[in-house]
């Protein structure tokens, strides 16, 4: 394409805040728009990247023998029942038709999609079978991102359909060939982790995190062993040791009395953190819960949703917790708390011997504090995050950590929806089953942010071919010379014939101008018609190291094969 | 793809009941799938037809350099002013956030782009450029029809920019050119028309009609020119004859001594239709409108609300026709209305010669009523539907009508909107000028339905290669015969070397059933592997004509080569 008939604004000046902030850089390179940091815009060059991403997703799935189909994405809210709108929660977007039916814009398809199945698949014979879409969805985030995470978001989705559970293992394997294949493509580095299930029922799910010290995400690997596994979700198997303990008498006191502020006294007083029994106060179905973890830890509140069993947890009312206890949360202790108060503890809290916790009284504090001896604990539980240095849970090495960001979530779901939905099948024996299932999200436009991360330097982006807009960015210094301006237009319809998908940059602009655009649009290679057009002789550069050479316009074709047959 | 992996499930009976509703058959044959008759997937085959047309739109726009874009479908509600939203009036979708942000489901992308070319268009050197994208758009639309007309569909919206009128002329041809390409490569027979500007402001508008007898547009077009237009805006251009008038003397008469009821009274009435001065009452700003027509014509109100400069026309409240005229509106006629109310009249009305109407008083009406004589009117207009028979507006020939989809519509915009959006440029003397626009709508899911309307016959589809989900549908009857079945393994395999698409039907199920679904899905040509495979022989069938040969396998891909090259 020409690029004076592209549509490719560009900003040199690069902000001295953030410089690597991958919006602000394809902002600024002319891939996307932004409007109010909210209302992201692919214009040409980041729709081409993006085309890029799905046609190496549509060759993986076709691997698969997966059907590509487009689900509506307005659909009746009817089709949800209270548990799936629960799980979905403040993040659906639902709006009315001017029939006043209630409508949402679907943030995945598996519900509408069970409905069509159930519908249309009675037999083993029809089974399995795979289908997938590369579609639009909304959710009502919070913390928008630029293209990392916004309201809007391009996603591929995929849904199997089984009839053994051999079978659906089988597929689980397949599409984690099939994802790594597409990292491998684009060149990410990447790890497959455990992930919990979120608001989804089923069996098993792995995420796959693209790993980068900018990531959202807190991974747990072994060190010498392939396991790794989402943060959140990393069981801790160091076994609590109990100590020998010579008791002391339980003392109370008054924060007052030691010289530092009530919100102060746990980080500041003079104890090891490892003896702090800290307290939260949760409440659920009206029923208060109280949760015990030491201070040397941070609790997980993913695992306790988990031993909770609950969706999402909610903070004690301050006005209950004084009802109840005769205090505020912040001074509420294990100790001589109301009978049929709950009391769960991380097995942490096992280890303490004459620890120290709130007193129940506003201002007071306890001394000495021994678990069982002091108080009661109806339940232990693993309720903490994992620590670096600490056993790695498949037993091999030792925890350490790495960042990264999100880019796909796979779950198997098995017959967990089917039965919830009475979606069934006859068996060959003529026995009802329910259908397995599996569904496998991968974020499109959240690959393109971390892509658009990790391929840049400080000119601009340095794309690998698998993504890059365009593979040759011809530029002609010659735009007032009639020779040089003739060999540039030859080597464009040269490159055009030869398959190369070229961007030319004719524009009437100092060739100073054509070089910045050239390095922050980042193609991999830039051919130069310049001083020595009337040679035959062009200039190429390799976007990735710099590097140039002159070449005669009968080599070139030669030279960008060979180019992009090691590139 | 074998069929065996692939989702497709069919319905091979037909209801009896408007057998060819295409819609149904889409149902039936497995291209889509509806929910309570309002939200359509497109399963595997329907998703595979639409890719086909976008394949081919994205080749036209090639040619015309255009820039693929994918802009935000969720914006802000402050994006669109006061205009903007009436315009789109209640067919916009609005929605909120969890901040209470208002939002809406964008159903054109003009102000949002225009915001974005604003912010980067400064100079006539960024001057013309195209961008476009394929993307699904939202319409709270009321009747819905299926792939036709739905509240979610797929659309190619096109926007030029240019620098001068020229400019923009031209491309207004080209992008004609462009539209025709499409529709020819897809065999559907269409007509371009003159249109209305609809809710846009702008200087030209035409539609592109696909002819059909089912088609809810309505075209007149000359007998003898290339003339055509919209039903809705073709103009009268026939003189209206004035005649010699012998006046009676007007009498006001009561409708009780007619024996008809005042609901029939000017149908059954004993007078020529062209006599009968029919009366409307419309209210604009508070203030009441009296519009008056021939019996023997339809009253436009297109044409009347461009009359009016309104985008759209309210009745008047009973209460107030009442409290003016002192009667209801049913009974309101030309004569001694309120002065201060304005009459406008078609010029059909000028022709009438002791006619008759209602009398401005409940259940009276009058005779040998004669326009300027008995009431004054303000203003003569052309304000009703052209007829058959009628003079063609371009001066050639007579008019006559035809019924077609609307598929397209485009718009030369020129300065409207960049006037009003202060969207300008510095031209070559550094002089400040708007930005002259089009806009070029296509309905793809649209031309979908269209297409399957066209292609069919009583047995299912047929595809023209252009459209077909696959090129080849290779049917085995030898799922259980050895030979048999390894042909047809060879042939699925020789078939995909040769780049063909294949549907392989190796099913389990009778020979009648894999007949039936192959003619319902109905795909160029069917290859049956049958009794003759232990000789090596197939049978080709052409979906088309039902006409069939053997042939040896070793000539099937010539074979099928010479069938493409003249389908």
């Amino acid at each position: 394409m020409k690029q004076s008939l592209a549509f490719i604004r560009t900003n040199h000046e690069m902000p001295s805040i953030k410089p690597l902030d991958p919006n602000e850089r394809l902002i600024r390179a002319g891939y996307i728009h932004s409007q109010n940091d909210k209302f992201i815009s692919l214009l040409p060059l980041g729709k081409r990247v993006l085309q890029k991403i799905e046609k190496i997703i549509r060759e993986e799935m076709n691997v698969l023998t997966a059907n590509e189909v487009s689900l509506p994405t307005l659909n009746s809210l009817q089709s949800l029942d209270s548990n799936e709108r629960q799980a979905y929660s403040a993040e659906l977007f639902q709006l009315n038709n001017r029939n006043k039916d209630e409508l949402y814009l679907t943030p995945s398809h598996l519900e509408i999609l069970s409905l069509i199945v159930k519908e249309k698949i009675t037999s083993y014979k029809q089974l399995p079978f795979v289908l997938y879409q590369i579609q639009t969805k909304y959710r009502d985030e919070l913390n928008i991102n630029g293209m990392f995470k916004n309201r809007e978001f391009l996603t591929l989705d995929v849904y199997s359909f089984h009839h053994t559970t051999e079978n659906l293992e089988e597929f689980y394997e397949k599409i984690d060939q099939v994802y790594s294949a597409i990292f491998r493509r684009l060149g990410l580095p990447y790890k497959k982790v455990l992930a919990d299930l979120g608001s989804y029922c089923g069996e098993l799910s792995h995420e796959y995190v693209v790993l980068s010290e900018n990531g959202e995400v807190t991974i747990a690997q072994s060190n010498q062993s392939d396991f790794a596994v989402n943060f959140d979700v990393a069981k801790v198997t160091l076994q609590t040791t109990i100590p020998h303990c010579e008791m002391k008498e339980l003392i109370k006191e008054k924060i007052s009395d030691t010289g530092v502020s009530a919100d102060d006294f746990q980080t500041h007083i003079d104890i090891p953190a490892d003896r702090i029994i800290k307290t939260n106060v949760y409440q659920l179905n009206g029923e208060l819960i109280v949760v015990l973890y030491r201070g040397d830890h941070i609790l997980n509140e993913v695992k306790l949703k988990n031993v909770l069993n609950v969706q999402s947890l909610k903070l004690a009312d301050e006005k209950l917790v004084s009802e109840l206890f005769g205090c505020t949360t912040k001074y509420v202790g294990p100790i001589k708390l109301p009978v049929h108060v709950k009391v769960i503890a991380d097995f942490g809290i096992k280890s303490i011997c004459n620890g120290i916790s709130f007193g129940n009284e506003e201002g007071s504090y306890y001394v000495n504090v021994n678990p069982e001896r002091d108080f009661a604990i109806n339940e232990y539980a693993d309720l903490r995050y994992i620590q670096e240095g600490e056993p790695s849970p498949d037993g091999n090495g030792i925890i350490q950590f790495a960042k990264g960001h999100e880019v796909a979530h796979i779950f198997k779901l098995g017959a967990a929806y089917s039965e919830q939905w009475n979606a069934s099948f006859l068996d060959e024996q003529g026995v009802s089953k329910p259908i397995l299932m599996g569904t496998y999200g991968f974020g499109v436009s959240r690959l393109f942010a971390v892509a658009a991360e990790m391929y840049q330097d400080e000119k601009g982006f340095i794309w690998p071919n698998s993504l890059a807009p365009f593979d040759v960015h011809l530029i002609t210094e010659c735009v007032d010379h009639e020779e040089g301006w003739l060999l540039s237009e030859q080597l464009y319809n040269i490159l055009l014939t030869y398959q190369f998908e070229v961007l030319f940059d004719d524009r009437q602009l100092s060739i100073d101008v054509k070089y910045k655009d050239a390095n922050l649009i980042g193609l991999p290679v830039q051919v130069i018609v310049g001083k020595k057009a009337s040679e035959g002789i062009v200039t190429v550069v390799d976007r990735r190291t710099g590097q140039s050479y002159e070449c005669a316009k009968e080599e070139l074709i030669d030279r960008l094969n060979e180019f992009f047959r090691v590139y």
